[in-house]
């Protein structure tokens, strides 16, 4: 029985998804590992390692709906070993031969691994998916708001203007390079694991390699050319990808977290039909899909940190390094591919109010933009000395007059210099959701 | 149904212990949450806030096996509030007027603050018995093996002798202070929130402050005088004294773990009666649970990490860094419980090989010694120069060979200097297991 | 020459503090380790292990500034010795019979090690009389501040009132368990090391207890009872409580850069009188030692990382561990230390604008008190439902028209329920700022 | 003055190299800066927004060995603006109209952005060409230890027999996919910024787009096409893949480490012609290079989770994470850079020990072997028994004793079952080192 708030019932909502779920949750996990087991016997039986027939009951009888889960954890417990429980209760199942050649050779961080290789390809797949309805929605509404004026902010201080355009325009710029590095990752860490005792494949010799070629083929998982047991660096950098994208979500999900302040108000999570607020404060709107991609983000990290750390992996087997791995892959799976999936369901809903945003540049936005204009005519210092001079008189005060009554041309404080924020909204635009 | 392999029930001995499960199993957090809304009614009747009966009849049926758990589920998922299916499935069984009193004036954070500061206080207490029972064996070990002589290693290669109960001690010396560390933590972090909606207790004036008082007290828990709401430095302090305590046994085992190398040898893990270890390479005795401490380590720094984060919290509640802590505070209680039971377990059945211990000391274990009296007589440059000389010849040969080649003393090398190992010794068992 | 940008003269001003700088600039810190050789030396002749006069000479020849600091460099260069470098520069200076006898029997951990010692001890100092400058005037704040409304803030929304001084309450109250921490942990990590090769002191043989003994008085450590070369919990220990104190002063810090954003105005930073903000948007006011309070605690959090990692140290000393520590204490005394001196200026010049945080009350900040009202009238469930009704009319519309529009009693919208924090401010008041 | 022991002359050695000294030391670093504006002056230029004889001006005054370093930090100290110190001490140097002109429109980030993408870029191509080194030497080393039989260690425990060369082959392997990483990043990360107040080049207008794209071709750094002074993934992923990196040197670091003990005794560190290594055990030879590759990693897997935090940056422009990069990026240049000059020196000078290898496989290193080749004759289950029983009898004893004894063939004992790992090695060297 589960020990963790995250996997409770009633929370699992904000720590997973359906189809995250279908990837993790105990009876698919042993259905994959079931299948890695028919990949491997039927490759087996391809080189002529076991007969074919083994190979066939293995494929008929290794189905987790029929396996005494009951059975596989009390085995493991008495053993100790991390996958005799699986195969006794597998060979509970299995007729002659197949009881004799299932697992024939491999040892527990194939299975563990080849699983991890599926794990890595599937949610790396499904956060692509996620990230690519993101960025086709964060695409639209950067065109939709290409000129919609805001103040840019710095050091939380609003200062002169951009556009949501713009500032959508960057998530949309982050989450494409995103794009590109699960692609190129994808093609390192989409591998399967046949090593063996200590990596050499020594008990199929001489049919090694020619197994572990199509044990993968079967699975579709790349060859990884060489046992991976100690060489973690497919791991770390799918962790560390999901974190980076994790990271990405945060920052949209802060941005809109504080731009919903009601003092600011110019973005809305969309609102929610069912759900309960506060019931002590019934009038507040929290932007709760928003806070939680921070919440996932910071999960992502700290379990992407523990992959990194287990690079540094001793001999052909390091223990310490690969059960750490065991909690920490599948926690920055679940939490990079739910903030993915909330991220896109945010962004789609997303409510922008541009009079607010129009509301709060503030009296003197246009400083810059004068003290470019005042630059190109008087020189920068002459300018920034009169700039100055302008408005100490009312450090608070509507720019406009203050240049007004320093006998400054105040038109450049009329419309905001905004044409190259919609330049390079265009050209995101213009570039498309990658594949 | 559970996502994590920490979670399965194959797996769940290397993660978990029963008495952390007692704690954080679903139907034991919920019985502690009822338990905490028991507590609540009771001081809230007490003061005068609600009825007597209403106190009453919650505290006879707020009972976790008798809880629809689908429908708190499901209410919960329905309506998007983390308390609200719990309370909606209690009514259900409450009669009136129960029901109008049940969780009254109360906030999510209140109950789960609440619950964090019983996990802390009895999860400090579950590891503080774990480590009084582990130091209480390491002063036995201390003493039994004050004078059995080894080498004493620095960058991996032995030096001059030291004595295995010395080692020992380094070991409890640290345990200790980290008993000390636990307890002050503990009169920080054993404490119930009862903070209302924005910390002042506004629903509950002008009462709040005696209600406060009363339900701590029910709870056995101390008040904590102000409300904690974004105040989260005694989450953060749980988490770092764990890490640290984890980071500590995590030394031990994997000292263990590189003294168990067969091309060592001094030290062995208890054989285990039933487990399997390596089914391909049936001779090999791993150090398992030696390196599941150093895996156990990882995961609690890592979580850790996440609580400290979490101290930047912004204004009276940041959902950010409180739902981060959801799911990292089980984490950091589980992995270092579990690492202080099994290092209990591991330094009980530790096996010794004292006459291994003296084979590897080599054959120049005794060149401080000889430094160290050629100093004396000579001034420590001469002393150098001549061992320099003595030893250069054959940079691998016996030292006391050596010696005599060049007309030194060589009775230095006959006994290691470990006196002072056997006075450090006496002085840390003297000590005793602290309280 | 520096190459960190954090070294720059032109930027240390942000990473260091010249207390901080007077413990850790390479003069001093050799003058500390020169320090560390006087004790020594002293000590060993006080045992008659070195002649008196050898201890005098050094006592008068090991100052920093008449050490050739080239020389220092290019022996530890040269030699690839931690320090020999040092030892033969110093002995250069030094008359017979002294030359003999300097460094007499010790390592370079003994030497950095007592360093750490005397930082730790004296960091921790430093950090704890800022703290106490910071708490000192949050109590004035807290006492000025006790009845000044402000909307109490959750998941970034406005929710009901609470006051400055309650908020500023839970900032002391932090604190205020932040000092005992380090009290606690001071007399933990403010010792000496005096370890020798391999930990046992062989080398001092029948000496060596007396002699540690005799070292750390001399230097104002406590005498660590045993060897401490790969017992690193008081190292990771001052990481760590470090660590916490720099969340604690992120969290002041975060909460400043929020409140000053113009559209919430209700604290500002003390404005500086020479220092120029924006060039090209000069009318901004950054909030920048607050930002700063943030990045610091980032850092802190880092090395403290790295420090707690050092513990899993192996046997009786492990480079990589200890090397780790070499750039991580000082990272994380240098942030935290900063940090803190930062933030007690802060606090001392915060402006607090009372109206601001009366007018962002919100129309609607009496719902609590509403609620609470009316369910002690009417039951909770009916109360909730009451209160919705004449919210969902005009949800963004004003609280006591609502309740007047549905014949309910709007006395409770007229004054906040405030008086629980005032008390809580009281409290904590009255505890005032640790020894 | 420096402050950090990592930045004294005495031990820099280990925390740089010459060449990363030479991007990062402070006149480099400010060269560079210059570099950047007389880079952007020239641009400025060519659109016609500065006249051009101020840009040649500022091309030919722009020498950081003219410039009054004291100057520069005196200013910066005195403004607390971050570049206004040296845009002071620039134009003390400049004639007119330079001084006009010099920094013109441009910030703080521009500058240090652009920078950081130098740096990325110069020390990207740093760590790929001593990473190209190390590959060389280890298909060297792998091509010659391609049957070097050795014990293949799981959890620390000699298994079955691999080859040294199989090993090293993982090593090169890991190698080979980081040089594809940096590549695959450095096209990201190579770019400049040019951003302006906010990001939207406004005082630029019309010619911002234009402008960056000269600004940058002449920096020979990629147009980044859209504002990223809040976009922080290119920073951060440089830190992720960089401390990846070091994780596989510190993988291969400690391999060595473990390997030199001396009770193993399969590898060893060139032995270094001047260096010391313990004065009071003259005899120890300590694994010095291999250790500091752990610690480096340690120090590039803190610092690489500072940027990653920093990715969750606010609005336009984000000081905390902003300036935290400021002290991270520096410093995990720093770290991998150095680790990987440092290991490319460790693996040209590695010594192998095949004598020791072969000594070390234990007596029953066939047992993988054997349970193969009774599984193919006698069915799994029987084979496990078989061999368990030979075993059982005497669990230390000899593998070809046990197996004569219970009349079971020995002569798969004879040699090792590597031609696998032969292949293997074989496909890594076909492959040669990527460009």
């Amino acid at each position: 029985m589960a020990t963790r708030l995250t996997e409770s019932g009633a929370y699992a909502r904000l720590w997973r998804t359906p189809a995250l779920a279908d990837i993790f949750e105990e009876p698919r996990r042993l259905q994959s590992w079931l299948d890695i087991l028919v990949a491997l016997a039927a490759a087996q039986a391809e080189v002529g390692l076991i007969p074919g027939r083994a190979a066939e009951q293995i494929a008929r009888h290794a189905r987790a709906d029929q396996l005494d889960v009951e059975l596989v954890a009390a085995e493991t417990r008495r053993t100790g070993h991390s996958t005799l429980g699986l195969i006794r209760a597998l060979q509970t199942r299995l007729p002659e031969p197949a009881s004799e050649y299932v697992y024939y050779g491999a040892t527990v961080q194939d299975l563990t691994d080849t699983w991890f290789g599926l794990v890595m390809r599937d949610v790396g797949a499904l956060v692509r998916a996620d990230l690519r309805r993101a960025h086709a929605t964060l695409l639209r509404l950067a065109a939709t708001h290409r000129d919609t004026v805001m103040a840019g902010r710095t050091h939380g201080q609003p200062g002169a203007p951009i556009t949501f355009g713009f500032k959508v325009a960057t998530w949309a710029d982050e989450l494409g390079r995103h794009l590109a590095r699960l692609a190129e990752g994808s093609a390192r860490w989409s591998v399967g694991q046949l090593a063996g005792a200590v990596g050499v494949l020594g008990f199929f010799e001489p049919d090694g390699i020619a197994l572990r070629r199509l044990f993968c083929e079967r699975l579709k998982l790349a060859d990884p050319g060489l046992s991976w047991t100690s060489t973690r660096d497919r791991v770390a950098e799918f962790g560390s990808v999901l974190s980076l994208v994790a990271g990405t979500l945060a920052r949209i999900g802060n941005e809109v977290y504080e731009l919903q302040r009601p003092e600011i108000g110019e973005l809305s999570e969309a609102p929610s039909q069912h759900t309960v607020g506060s019931i002590t404060m019934p009038h507040k709107r929290n932007p709760e899909l928003s806070e939680h991609l921070d919440t996932l983000a910071r999960l992502a990290r700290a379990n992407a940190g523990i992959l990194a750390e287990g690079m540094v992996s001793g001999h052909e087997r390091d223990g310490r390094a690969w059960k750490a791995e065991w909690a920490a892959l599948p926690d920055v799976a679940l939490a990079a591919g739910t903030a993915a999936s909330l991220a896109a369901d945010l962004v789609d809903g997303l409510v922008v109010h541009p009079d607010r945003m129009r509301a709060n540049l503030g009296p003197r936005w246009a400083s810059e933009r004068v003290l470019a204009e005042l630059s190109r005519r008087h020189g920068k210092h002459r300018a920034q000395q009169l700039l100055q001079d302008a408005l100490s008189a009312n450090p608070d005060g509507d720019l406009a007059e203050a240049l007004k009554e320093h006998d400054l041309d105040e038109k450049w404080t009329r419309e905001p210099a905004v044409a190259t924020a919609g330049a390079m909204v265009d050209a995101i635009v213009a570039r498309g959701t990658p594949e």
